[in-house]
């Protein structure tokens, strides 16, 4: 069964790349059409497509009516990915020099944007009766991650960020996005308001899952298949789960002076710094206290499913929940 | 009559700046909230929404039906100044301090971001059976910005643009979204194809005349009335229609070495060269040329209003024509 479904995914995942790669059917301006072929060619997991198709699939719809849906949402995420690249001076994505860095600055604000409008076009080639609340839903979604990327600009700066505050900013930034994907495909599919909810609540909750999952790989994932070198947060001063969890539990005068000079100096370059952080990390049990977080939310999200009528479909969500936590990048 | 248009358009863009200020009812994060409060309180000409306004009353409707849609427009409208004011380094836009200048780059750019979103949201308000095509003319308007502020900038660093290649970036740039506002105006007073036709030519056309007018009045203005210093694009060093017209023209040696200059020093800083130049510009029948050109457009802008069965109706659009082209700003 696991294996049928790993199956889909490929192929779904297949699917999604061709068309992404062929979306766009304009060459001129050169200044917008040549990075957006760059970057929607440039892979990428497309969980947001395929949690947009299994929604659609539990409401009983086919994916082929959520398919433009499905590549619009990757679209509007890879526009996020080229604006937050700029705000966070990040060389590479997906290990290709970023937009901003191979062209520049002004090339990928306005490359990001051309994105963001085609998205809608590509969006608003969905035939359905809920196409008005299809385009809203999509809307939230942009809002949601602008505000969400604003607080963790605004917590870049700011000394004391709390967990709560974390959470806000990690839901907005990610997991409103996947609530979106899974109201969208909801909606194609023509499903009930209860329906509706459940996929949302799933979708929120495993994006918070998925964004705490990703604080922790950053210390603990192998190098190889991470793809870059560990401790990149602490080295860039980021306040993940962990750094902020380490500044609310540990005590010793000597170790919390040290976890707070991340902060203090926006960063630690020195590798043995970073490898003490992340000891720190471990004595302090912080790494085992983020895996819990991540089951926690996990385990929230996949009872949602079962209010999900429909074996299959309830399967698939498990397999992609576990697809999604036993990453390795 | 005409005082009664002019009484319309006055209270018609009060409406709309009340509704403009109002539109965002949401004040965190504040590093995108309080630049979009900033830039929507800050006045302008509001053509786009009254020219959505008035092309649903030409097809019947009511203004009220139309006017999420036209606050929508120009919020879409804003989003593009906030990120072209970013890549031109334009320090200030109608006076005040632009986002990136008075907050930073990111807060620009995210702002700007998040406008587009809100526009959507807005426009998503109107209630009709359009709405799918009205969202469509609304994500073409978009793109087509795009790729002329695209042009715009490769124009910046190509040596030899021709008049052609610059009707076709002030299309897209300016006209295109014009058209826009007609569609959607359109649309939503449920219009025939025909009169979506004529009100799309009519837009496309008065664009072509409003955007060399621009270029014509930073020579010809009064200083006074125009709120800036005249020959900013000279300055600048700007592609304008004037520019690229005495290229076309001027044979003289001499002369025609010194327009280049214009282009080759990416602008002149000296008072004196500027003067000169608008001199040259005088003397070649440059801007005698350009305002030639500003009528043709008009007059082919205005020639489409005959199509408009409506006398109260093709009044209103003949006033606007004319409002448009005789201001000073």
């Amino acid at each position: 069964m696991i294996q049928s479904f790993e199956h889909r995914y490929t192929s779904l995942k297949k699917i999604i790349d061709d068309k992404l790669e062929n979306v766009i059917d304009k060459k001129l301006p050169a200044g917008i059409y040549e990075p957006l072929k760059y970057i929607l060619s440039g892979g990428g997991k497309r969980i947001r497509p395929v949690l947009l198709i299994l929604s659609c699939e539990a409401a009983g719809g086919n994916y082929k009516e959520a398919i433009d849906a499905a590549i619009s949402i990757e679209m509007l995420h890879n526009f996020t990915l080229i604006h937050d690249d700029i705000m966070d001076n990040a060389d590479k994505r997906r290990g290709k020099e970023t937009i901003h860095k191979k062209w520049d600055r002004d090339t990928a604000i306005l490359s990001g944007d051309a994105l963001l409008g085609f998205a809608y076009k590509v969006m608003l080639n969905t035939t359905s009766k809920n196409i008005q609340k299809i385009a809203r839903a999509f809307t939230e979604g942009i809002i949601e991650v602008c505000d969400g990327q604003s607080l963790d600009k605004e917590y870049e700066f700011k000394k004391a960020v709390s967990l709560d505050e974390y959470l806000t900013m990690i839901d907005k930034k990610t997991s409103q996005l996947l609530v979106s994907c899974a109201k969208i495909g909801a909606l194609v599919g023509n499903a009930s308001k209860n329906l509706i909810n459940i996929l949302s609540n799933y979708a929120k909750n495993i994006g918070l899952a998925f964004q705490i999952q990703d604080d922790l790989l950053d210390v603990t994932a192998d190098e190889k298949k991470f793809g870059k070198k560990i401790g990149g947060d602490i080295r860039e001063g980021k306040k993940t789960y962990l750094l902020l969890k380490a500044l609310e539990v540990v005590k010793s005068k000597n170790d919390l002076a040290f976890i707070k000079s991340v902060v203090k100096n926006r960063g630690l370059k020195n590798d043995a710094d970073i490898k003490r952080i992340i000891g720190l990390y471990s004595d302090y049990n912080i790494i085992n206290s983020a895996s819990k977080e991540v089951e926690k939310y996990t385990n929230k999200a996949n009872k949602y499913l079962n209010g999900l009528k429909n074996k299959n479909s309830r399967e698939s969500f498990l397999w992609f929940s576990d697809m999604l936590l036993s990453r390795n990048s």
